[in-house]
């Protein structure tokens, strides 16, 4: 099976190492990182990534996956990536993201009808294009999803198998890593920290909604 | 401060990511991921990611960091990466790794007399070396790692606020991340299709201690 992971610069890497780290324990999968060159790619941090094919190159995904993070909004504009996206999931079993990627898979018109989620910042942005918003588990962990994913594929002994391989048992130091468990006074705080670039994201995405002829 | 981040050959990725995606989110941290040249670095399964310095023109350490995986068993034995790290570690405020990136620390004589944690396959190693094994909980997950050392630098509330951010709340859809945790068979599974990796992986570490002329 094609795993196809879509690069993109200022990418949030982590939405996309997460994944790698454990579907490429599986011998059946195949993990493609695709962008239109194969120039490094940098995250939104500076890490730079080795694309291993281009969009043009790519062969036709099984699993098709959009990682999150600030750059998604150039690409919900990018007649280029979302017809890559569109041709992909046409022929794709699973069609997955984490984080923000959910808002370029809907960009696309790919999530219109579907329960989709996203990052708590840019979560009511999914209804412009006719997705249902959900706030569910498997939601920004990419890590969480992929062993959701690899269950599914292969069945929960295997997916357990490589959990106890990777030894991944998270316990973070600090609750409050939701906007549900965290103190206001900080989920405030970063709304307001965020404000101008959710601005953005919010104008972006109600122009793609309209593009899409939905909103 | 300066954060050296050691990227090798067959390393775990995600051992490296998973911290650099936490520490890049504060404005006093430089994150420098550092190898012998500035070629792009596989991982174990192939994702290359791209280093920012040479072991030669890496600035000094505030904060040190070896991640783990199977191509931490040649840097053991690696005389150029073993002074590197004694270098950066005698100027270092704190010398850190995930998973068997504390068998190359300690490959290095840099553990001797402290308590030091690994992967679970391969925790017993570290008492060649002189360091006291321990099994705790900031052991083989970089996310929670990081996030505990943000804490310690920079208090509290603003590592509280980088998980918010990124909304890092795992929920694993399975228990038994950890052979305590996990079903008895499934840990004499993996142990049993490791054995002979360990077997290699036990005299590398057997042939460094004695190097270091404490075994």
């Amino acid at each position: 099976m094609q795993v196809v992971m879509l690069l993109y610069p200022r990418m949030t890497q982590l939405d996309l190492t997460g994944p790698y780290e454990v579907l490429d324990r599986f011998e059946e999968l195949n993990l493609h990182l695709v962008w239109k060159t194969l120039d490094p790619v940098p995250d939104v941090y500076g890490l730079r990534i080795l694309p291993t094919d281009t969009l043009a190159g790519s062969p036709q995904a099984d699993i098709l996956f959009v990682p999150g993070g600030p750059g998604q909004i150039s690409l919900m504009e990018d007649k280029d990536v979302l017809s890559f996206l569109r041709r992909q999931a046409s022929g794709a079993r699973y069609v997955t993201s984490v984080c923000t990627g959910s808002l370029v898979l809907a960009a696309a018109g790919l999530l219109t009808g579907y329960r989709a989620t996203c990052h708590w910042l840019s979560l009511g942005q999914l209804a412009y294009f006719g997705a249902v918003p959900v706030s569910e588990r498997v939601v920004t962990s990419g890590i969480d999803f992929a062993l959701t994913l690899a269950a599914c594929l292969f069945g929960e002994g295997r997916a357990k198998r490589a959990q106890l391989a990777m030894e991944y048992d998270p316990k973070p130091a600090f609750v409050g890593g939701t906007p549900a468990s965290a103190k206001p006074e900080l989920v405030a705080s970063l709304r307001e920290a965020n404000a101008a670039f959710q601005k953005e994201r919010e104008a972006v995405a109600r122009r793609a909604a309209a593009a899409l002829q939905i909103a």
